[in-house]
């Protein structure tokens, strides 16, 4: 069984101790083995600030483009081996790998069109220079420039290669030297895109180091002018949020959480429409794209009373023609969980959805026979549906995300009411209106959007170019308040920011416009 | 003795159990009590979110901004009288309280006009719609809507009035409710500002509301759309920002908290040079202004080792005649600290200076008695003068922020030196550069850039103009990485966003358009 390696100091580097086992998801046969024991993440740091640091910031923005530019040529060269790793270790269909390393190679393309746009600058404008006084003597310019540390990304096990590429697409751009940390269980696609990366040469000594493994005291080395980005579980966000140094250095902490993203159907919408059919789609492609491993995943469907049955059954019957088993096997086009620990914790949270009011109408938490699995094998969990007849109970149903493939059908009477429930999810990702009325569009957008980070709009016109609310894209915001995390990623330069410290320049007014010469004016 | 209540929920109260005295810091009279004990911040809370939120978010930017021109007026009415009092219970001269007052005002007259700047619009729009797809159909915009919570303010006890009004300002233009605590000991301005405040029938119920005294559980009830600004001790920010419920919601906490601003004159200054004497004014102002009682005064003063006998020199000089006392008394030129708690830790930090390696070359910890004080009373320090004469030395001085009359001189060798040594701060509010080199201006100002939250580059042609680095303005960012809290204030529009939400509205061009009508494009 092969063993992955770390990537510290310029070095692929093992550690010692018990190892970690990586499995196939579908099969639960082992894949590879990690440890981390005993390296010196200090020494990494350093080797990122010393090292890395200084070479990035040497370059401009344009260079820093070119640079990304490599990466994604790099990951698209190796778009087949990396395909097939995701779909042994992630249980991934052949559709959840591409939509995970084509984003990864697509995120990184954007992100060198972006720094190319930025040519020579070195720093950033932030708005225009201001008068500060009777004179035009004294004035004001914000700048942004580079942090002067590391930037530590910690990985969800859903998507190795888009969450590794995005993050270091954004922080490279920015000028920060990273460390990334893949979600152990899954972590054969990002150990392998390090490599290809690292392979490539286009990365100055320190730029990208890799950890695959535990994070051992890395976090608690972190200080002032570090970053720390997380994508994960809230819980863990919230505990690596709380961590005394970070606290006390005040150091920027940027979390992606799971949240209960809705769905709302608008009233207007007619059974069989071409915003019905969108919407239909939209749920079920939620669910089982990545088994519902999406942070961005539909939980909570309300639909107008009158038209929950409807709603009910096009759903099912489009989910009864799923197939969930071994991707490998021919014909299956759901996977499984991806891992042992998700698995336990899908079903645990469908009998707690149950529990608080909802029923199952179709799938449920019993154990599934994936097609083309070994017989009892594999982290299979049937599409599941659930109903709340009653949408003043189910608190657990705005409270607790099942990361599977498990959404909730929630009736509402008037639209007032739907933004209410809405925002009872106390913070998403996302959340998707279906509607083709103006007025109703409106109130909706407008109504969740201080419990959301992105609002999509959902209508007729969209049809053929829809790609639904899961799909997270480099020009607009990742992030969400609350539940969420309450963190900003993407959004073009708006994430960029996070690796960014903005400072206010005062003082004589051409004196300043010397010291930012060259600066690109954004903002 | 008075009472000083807190206004809750449309009404003046007063808490039971044992007050907390507010005394006159130049004689240590008492003058006011004030608690809260059982008081209900719950209430208090949700009148806030269900009274005042939706009626700041009734109205419109242009709304708002005429709501805080009602506000500067209230204040600038009472001006006097405000003065007094900061006289009285902050140990102000009345130059210190113009300072504050006049800040207040001002302030809440430039966001005033910010507000009328931003007109009939209820919304922001953060940069142009984006397309997303090979045709124009599928666009992307995002927009600023206010967080549907409660602003809570705690603010620090040397600038009540600034402090109050310009994080209300911030919040009321955002459209969120305030709940304000001033600091206890020096509450009585706050206390009054308030009572204008309400009294000038500007304000929505339940828009402005006021602690004086102990936060109780204010803290621990706030969720997910709520907001908390802090300013204050850097220990006092931590324990906050690390409140489970905060971490749990993601909270947006802002933190300004105090650290140890830096000033570097540049090697090519000469004694008694137009910038040279810029220098000088502002270090002796920073030390003396509010008794060195600001967030943004310098700290630590690098100088070219040959220079710094002279630096010292005329330092000592300027310090020399300053008169320390009662403020009511004539010719005092500083008061006291504000309590006897800031007393305290005023001394002993000055001995751990000295222990650090730095030694007193004016003022010192030892007592003070102040002219026109009661034998024995108020809380006096004198303007203390450091030395640190090798910088490879004294941690303290770089960590350690005495938060009074005190600075450390510092020689350097080279500009970069300089640099690195600045850095050694761990991240500042404000630092400045006094210099007549554009090289050495460039190079000090983006050295230092990913330190600081505001650098000042002061050269001779702003003298007349210049108002010193501690003197922060509506327009420019206040708040700084690391040990300044990781913060943003300020700015124009950049502190408001704290109390805003962005969100990526996804869907059909045309249908964006619409919904964003009215709203303003900023940023």
């Amino acid at each position: 069984m092969s063993t992955l390696e770390s990537f510290l100091c310029g070095r692929w580097v093992s550690g010692a101790g018990r190892p970690a086992t990586l499995v196939n998801p579908s099969t639960e046969e082992p894949l590879a083995e990690a440890s981390t024991e005993g390296l010196d993440f200090g020494a990494a740091l350093e080797h990122a600030r010393h090292r890395g640091g200084p070479a990035l910031r040497a370059m401009t923005f344009g260079e820093r483009g070119a640079l990304l530019k490599s990466l994604a040529s790099a990951v698209h060269a190796k778009r087949d081996e990396l395909l097939d790793l995701a779909m042994r270790n992630g249980g991934n269909t052949r559709g959840d790998a591409k939509f995970d390393v084509d984003g990864a190679a697509g995120t990184l393309g954007a992100y060198a069109e972006l720094g190319a746009s930025l040519g020579d600058a070195r720093a950033l404008l932030d708005g225009d220079a201001v008068n500060l006084g009777r004179s035009s003597r004294l004035a004001g310019q914000h700048v942004l420039t580079p942090r002067h540390g590391v930037a530590v990304h910690v990985n969800a096990f859903n998507f190795p290669a888009w969450g590794l590429a995005e993050k270091a697409a954004q922080a490279l751009l920015a000028g920060m030297p990273v460390i990334t940390k893949p979600a152990t269980a899954t972590a054969l696609v990002a150990h392998r895109m390090v490599q290809l990366l690292v392979d490539s040469g286009a990365l100055p000594d320190g730029a990208l180091q890799l950890v695959t493994g535990g994070a051992g005291d890395l976090i608690d080395r972190l200080g002032s002018q570090d970053v720390l980005a997380f994508t994960g579980a809230g819980s863990t966000g919230m505990m690596l949020r709380g961590k005394v140094n970070l606290l006390a250095a005040s150091t920027h902490v940027n979390v992606e959480a799971d949240s209960l993203n809705a769905a709302v159907l608008g009233p207007d919408v007619e059974r069989g429409s071409d915003t019905w059919d969108l919407f239909v789609a939209d749920v079920v492609r939620d669910m089982t794209q990545k088994t519902g491993q999406k942070c961005t995943a539909i939980r909570r469907v309300f639909v107008p009373a009158a038209m929950l049955d409807a709603a009910q059954e096009d759903l099912a019957d489009r989910l009864s023609a799923c197939r969930v088993g071994n991707v490998l096997a021919d014909g299956v086009t759901m996977g499984p969980v991806s891992t042992a620990a998700q698995l336990r914790d899908a079903r645990a949270g469908i009998e707690r959805l149950a529990a608080s009011g909802a029923r199952v109408v179709l799938g449920g938490a019993a154990a599934v026979q994936g097609v083309g699995a070994p017989e009892g094998k594999g982290y299979f969990v049937a599409p599941t549906l659930l109903r709340l007849d009653d949408n003043t109970r189910g608190d657990d149903v705005h409270e607790h995300e099942v990361f599977a493939p498990v959404a909730t059908l929630i009736p509402y009477g008037s639209v007032p009411e739907a933004v209410a429930l809405v925002h009872r999810g106390g913070g998403s990702l996302v959340s998707s209106v279906y509607t083709d009325d103006r007025a109703v569009a409106a109130e909706v957008a407008l109504g969740v959007a201080s419990s959301n980070g992105r609002v999509c709009v959902v209508s007729a016109k969209v049809a053929g170019a829809w790609l639904g609310p899961g799909a997270v894209l480099p020009q607009l915001l990742h992030g969400g308040p609350g539940r969420a995390g309450g963190g900003e990623e993407l959004g073009g330069l708006r994430g960029v920011s996070l690796y960014l410290q903005r400072t206010a320049l005062q003082g004589y007014g051409p004196l300043l416009e010397h010291i930012t010469a060259g600066a690109r004016r954004v903002g």
